[in-house]
């Protein structure tokens, strides 16, 4: 057995990173305005980025958070509120960390699932039904982390009548979004409903992850408390990168990047459907996902995670935990990320899982 | 009346700040291991700034956790617990943004009143003696925010023994340890007890504050849940700032750094004594600090806070409010940071005290 493959964390390749760009875009930034950076400041983020992101975004850049990555913005917006009195729904399978920060503030979970034939939405509408108030609904409505699926229009519609009519705000993360493969975007829930939406995406998966540099877009009623919580917490956020990422979209160079990594990513995303195809149709289901950096794998037999990850290690593999993904259950749900890795090691990868499936003990 | 002459936030003046090293330090770090500092990492922080706090301080680099700002880690800490279940002691006063994340913790808290006789730890001990579990005493030991006192070697060790036999934390923080102006250091809790104490201490007030980095010394049981509190909060904080700051020191520029800020503070420190020996004497009892951003006075008048800010303004003074300082009561206690002022600020800020003082309507 050669090297171990990981299908773990959705990590963007170092090679993705333009150093010597930013190493520039650093220069420009302590050279040209060293005491907007270096001294205390608004907990809200460095204000050029935030009229950048403003403009990009049809936004008052008084609406606009930006944090140590758009995790912590959300973090600062959930903890902002008493302990244990938010209702959140959410897709299920969901990004991890948004469910272990949920869980962290005591908030009331409404899971709703997601297959391979779209989202259910049926838990929220018998919760609303019920008369049950709702704060908070959580998606990732392009390439999702982790099934790589995108919203069609129709549910973004009427997630934003539910959230209009039920004052509830859709949180829509969108870090994903910009790395689209093929085909045209769909309009986000903030564009279709800005004054419902709190809209968070990040420069991790554009610029570089190290930066730390997401933000959220939040509906007025919500932006002084979330601005108060962070401020509470670590004064202001690094404005050294915020400024790198300002100067980095001021030379155009954002734009001219994301071509670079549409083509890097795009060409893996294909690998991998291939590999897929070529694979494990037997044993899984899965959608080609249009963008983002994962696929997300249904095992169709019975499978127990711990088992099947051992299993995979065994066959040169180490596997994501899919119950990670889950409040309960997750253990036939299998997340492969194709960003950081070879084309050699995708096919290899998925060769072994294949394996590793055909294999699993009975 | 000329400009407000603003007695508020200790923050240091621009003028402090290292520009041209900084810039060189944040271009050999990104040209020298760019994918070190872009990439997601570790919640704790840059392993070479760890080391060399770790050689500095004497303690494992694996009990040091970075962040943005030391008071982030220490919310952290903090936030790590179940909501509701710390007991928390700390001098009174003490820094005004601690005791907001006490409270957000819904921590009981136990003030121990701090004046110019010094620290009175009485209620702790009648607290301790009732049989009540104390978790953390949170001491700013060092030229103490807002009062600018130091905690005499007796007491330190009173405190630690209270914490060894009664096992508590002491949470020390010391982000002006560093800037003493005459006499020598006392050694702190942390070097009394550094299994018994979770030293916290930063670089905005001796390289940046924008930089936003700090930094914690934990007793082994506190590390791992205080870093993974962190990482579930905002996965690792930004590496480019505490790189700069790896580099600074690695340059030999901070030592050099520090004696340019004991001379420019010690100054204004020696400046605002005089004007307050002056000016304020009928007025306010104080105690001439040995290092620091603050002189802390206690006026001897009955006055109401708010009254008294808004008779300051009309003197062209703007004052912080005692009261964020204090759990209850407040209003006599007035924070003066001298940092950032000129010396005929310094002068004319305090006669326009004393006037305020001396005119303050009955």
């Amino acid at each position: 057995m050669d090297t171990i493959i990981e299908f773990t964390r959705g990590i963007p390749p170092n090679k993705s990173f333009a150093f010597e760009k930013l190493s520039l875009c650093a220069k420009e930034a302590l050279t040209n305005y060293p005491e907007k950076i270096l001294q205390y400041a608004k907990s809200s983020g460095f204000l050029p980025l935030r009229e950048s992101l403003a403009e990009a975004h049809k936004a008052n850049p008084e609406n606009i958070i930006v944090g140590t990555g758009s995790l912590q913005v959300l973090d600062s917006l959930l903890q902002s509120y008493p302990h244990g009195t938010l209702r959140v729904a959410f897709e299920e399978p969901t990004y991890d960390r948004t469910v272990i920060q949920l869980r962290r503030v005591n908030a009331e979970l409404l899971p709703c699932p997601l297959s391979t034939s779209g989202l259910d939405i049926s838990p929220l509408k018998a919760a609303l039904a019920e008369g049950k108030k709702l704060d908070f609904f959580y998606v990732v409505s392009d390439f999702q982390n982790p099934t790589g699926s995108v919203m069609p229009l129709e549910k973004r519609q009427e997630l934003v009548g539910l959230a209009r009519d039920h004052g509830f705000y859709i949180v829509e993360d969108l870090p994903y979004r910009n790395l689209r493969y093929n085909d045209e975007s769909i309009p986000s829930c903030y564009d279709l409903a800005p004054e419902q939406t709190c809209m968070m995406s990040s420069f991790s998966k554009l610029v570089a992850p190290g930066l730390r540099v997401g933000f959220m877009i939040l509906p007025e009623p919500l932006v002084k408390r979330t601005a108060q919580y962070a401020e509470m917490t670590f004064i202001n956020p690094s404005y050294v990168d915020q400024a790198m990422v300002y100067e980095f979209i001021k030379h155009g160079w954002l734009e001219e990047h994301m071509e670079f990594l549409k083509s890097l990513y795009g060409h893996r995303r294909d690998v991998m459907a291939e590999a897929l195809e070529a694979h494990l149709r037997p044993y899984a289901e899965w959608v080609r996902p249009d963008g983002g950096f994962f696929i997300g794998s249904f095992v169709k037999q019975a499978v127990e995670a711990e088992k099947l990850m051992k299993h995979a290690q065994s066959h040169g593999l180490k596997l994501t935990d899919g119950r990670g993904f889950y409040t309960r259950g997750g253990d036939q749900f299998v997340r492969l990320p194709f960003c950081a890795l070879e084309d050699d090691q995708i096919h290899e990868g998925i060769a072994r899982l294949a394996e590793t499936l055909r294999s699993y003990p009975a």
